[in-house]
């Protein structure tokens, strides 16, 4: 018998250790994620070698290739690739001048939205009509809209704190916008960029044609070229637009999640999953989106293994194919993981910018919400108190139906949309030490729902 | 009586309006502030016509002109300048190479320290000895320092969470490492620039001579030259550094704290004052540091007029002159507060940067600190959570002997020392998002401490 409890113990020593110093353990875990470069130099070589890595591109799969290796260095106990259909959508040459009587002629900045269809190598000219939401193209009706291009100029409410919030009430003008407005006759949508930022980057991202409309070409706009086109369509409603866009969308296409695991000393078949998009916009280098995100994962498990941490449920590094189209990573990992019979404890995403860390954002409620917001006293020290309801993601959301407690990483968010799906999402707009601290709070906030099971 | 009541009643009405609704009070400064580009206009201003605006330079002139102006625009009671005698150091000509029989030849990017004493026009070739602290310089001794290039290389502690301590425990290199290598007989010093960054931009700042010692000429170097210096040092430590600067100290000139009020209602003869400084190093546009603080000081002023917010006590914006050589802007403030008998309730200093708000520090303890505390749950909306002991500044800390509650505006610290007393600090570097929810912040808080006679 003694011999028995001898060898239980021997088993736990290592847990109970943590457990009576869960602080020391954090405290080594950020200066191990604030003295070293590694995951810093990971989100270069992303930026600059994998940049524009839009599922189904070449760029992805370098991607792909390069986390995967980086995964290996890590230390990671196993690394492998998970199959993904991915669609396949490739940005052409595209131009848009508006031309006026009164004004003048001016190029403007715009950019492709992503899966949107293109102009098939014509140049598409009518007039504009300028609308900020759906209501108003409801009381304009076919007889005012058909045969026009349709431009959404409703910018962000910038009285909101949470940016997050802000782009919520604006972007359906992106994602349905076009469909919306082809109902009513529009033969092209052009949408002011999702940015409270006035400046001159087009911003991308997806839209998404209802299956019952004619699929028209949907450009975004920069914000200041929005705000001139408004001001001269003031003058004259009747200037024109000239618009090319010969983007095209391809057959499906195969692709992969990335994912490294450490695995679990004590639980090995109970899974968590901490993971950020691999896929970028093909006009940004994905550092902020979300570069950022998957360096942070890669990071929680060199830092596990660096230090010796020994978790009890297997933990995985995951980066999610696909986030930024049809988010068929996300869905693929669940569809697996559901399919093989896993268990899914947690699953936190990082696709929120890399940004000094605020906290952390749990969907859950009561009790369970009061015990996760205990955990904020062991981030004190490292002035991380926002420990609140709500976050999650969408690449982890499909990991719900399997029971795992849904976790978003949540950095400031005031500069994030400077950045997002923009050129201008670049290497250089991340701060080693807000990328660094962040990591360190994922690592340490892993390990403490591990260790106290919460 | 019941006149007497009536105007009673009538008197504080606006007050007790306010004092039942407050929450209403803060949403409209918020939203005044989220709204409003006068602010950023205002830093760009600063940023681009008055760059290198260091005491007793014309760009300084300059400035205060423009904050004199700005603070007439936003509606300030009045608008005033406070004669304040300051050094005028003027950089000069500067080049320092290293040339080593095994590494070759390469010109270090340095500036000189503010003021330091330059070489008189003469180039110095000495031999380098590095150092990390004052501590091996004693025990290197003169016969090893004497007739040499003493090089202070160690550089910030990753490892600390907030980028000020870290800068604490490394600036005194900086501060006083001249006058210390002097005791050695160091010819000239050459420091490693005061950030975690590792990249090309040297930072200068002041250098304190002490009154017995051999003034010496100091630099500061980039910190990935500074790197380079100690590696090619350690293969040949006999390699030559040829320094020229001819920087030079003229005698004492006059200048100017600018200073807007709002009258108080009730206690107009007890003073609020907020500040920034408003001289900026003369390689740098000042953004971060800290035409930002002086902005978020006049747009106070801007934001009470605009929503006809009546403070009990005069709100007084300063931009204070000369924080980075002598600090002669804060002290006389306080002389003429206390010639003139003021009474001075509370004083806030905004010179950490004008990153996204976290919240403030008191300089208070107990019951009156945890009274202050108490003001967080006012800023819970607007996700502003830090109401910690500590703060305040160097500009405000002479009013401690008036009295005046010390309190430092807090922003998130990662990236300030990025930008410091470099040519980095660029307006470029400020994200208006982050700078308004500084000054709605600071606004709000403000308005409270009056409203609650805290």
């Amino acid at each position: 018998m003694q011999k028995i409890i001898a060898v239980f113990f021997l088993l736990l020593a290592p847990h109970i250790l943590k457990a009576q110093e869960p602080a020391k353990v954090l405290s080594s875990v950020f200066d191990e994620a604030l003295t070293d470069r590694t995951e810093y130099n990971n989100l270069e070589y992303l930026c600059k070698h994998t940049k524009g890595r839009i599922a189904g591109s070449p760029a992805a799969e370098k991607a792909i290739e390069y986390t995967r290796q980086a995964l290996i260095s890590a230390g990671a106990d196993t690394v492998w690739l998970q199959k993904v259909r991915v669609p396949h959508w490739v940005r052409g040459t595209e131009k848009c001048t508006v031309t006026s009587s009164v004004h003048g002629t001016k190029d403007l900045a715009i950019t492709a939205l992503g899966l949107s269809v293109g102009t098939n190598e014509n140049e598409l000219t009518s007039n504009v009509i300028e609308v900020h939401n759906f209501e108003e193209l409801k009381t304009l009706g076919i007889q005012s809209i058909q045969g026009k291009i349709v431009f959404f100029n409703r910018p962000f409410d910038n009285k909101l704190i949470n940016s997050f919030s802000a782009y919520g009430g604006a972007v359906n003008q992106r994602t349905t916008g076009p469909s919306e407005a082809s109902e009513y006759g529009a033969i092209a949508v052009i949408v002011r960029s999702m940015t409270q930022s006035l400046d001159n980057f087009p911003h991308t991202g997806v839209t998404r044609y209802a299956d019952s409309v004619n699929k028209i070409p949907a450009v975004a706009v920069s914000t200041l070229d929005a705000e001139l086109l408004s001001q001269w369509l003031k003058t004259d409603p009747s200037l024109t637009l000239h618009l090319v866009s010969s983007c095209r969308n391809y057959p499906d296409t195969l692709s992969y999640n990335v994912i490294g695991e450490v695995y679990g000393s004590l639980k090995p078949h109970e899974y968590i999953t901490v993971g950020g998009h691999l896929d970028a916009w093909d006009i940004a280098e994905g550092a902020i989106d979300d570069g950022g995100g998957c360096v942070q994962a890669i990071e929680m498990i060199r830092i596990y293994k660096k230090l010796g941490i020994k978790p009890k449920r297997t933990m995985r590094a995951v980066m999610f194919m696909n986030e930024e189209m049809t988010g068929t990573g996300g869905k693929t990992y669940a569809e697996e993981a559901k399919r093989k019979g896993e268990v899914h404890y947690a699953a936190l995403e990082s696709d929120r910018g890399v940004m000094s860390p605020r906290g952390f954002g749990f969907e859950a409620d009561g009790p369970k919400l009061e015990k996760l917001q205990t955990l904020a006293s062991w981030f004190a020290p490292y002035n991380i108190r926002d420990f609140d309801k709500g976050g999650g993601g969408s690449d982890i959301a499909p990991l719900k139906a399997l029971g795992a407690l849904q976790i978003g990483y949540i950095p400031d968010s005031q500069r994030y949309f400077w950045y997002h799906h923009s050129a201008n999402d670049t290497f250089e707009q991340v701060n080693i030490r807000e990328l660094q601290m962040g990591s360190a709070a994922i690592a340490s906030l892993i390990y403490l729902i591990d260790l106290f099971d919460l």
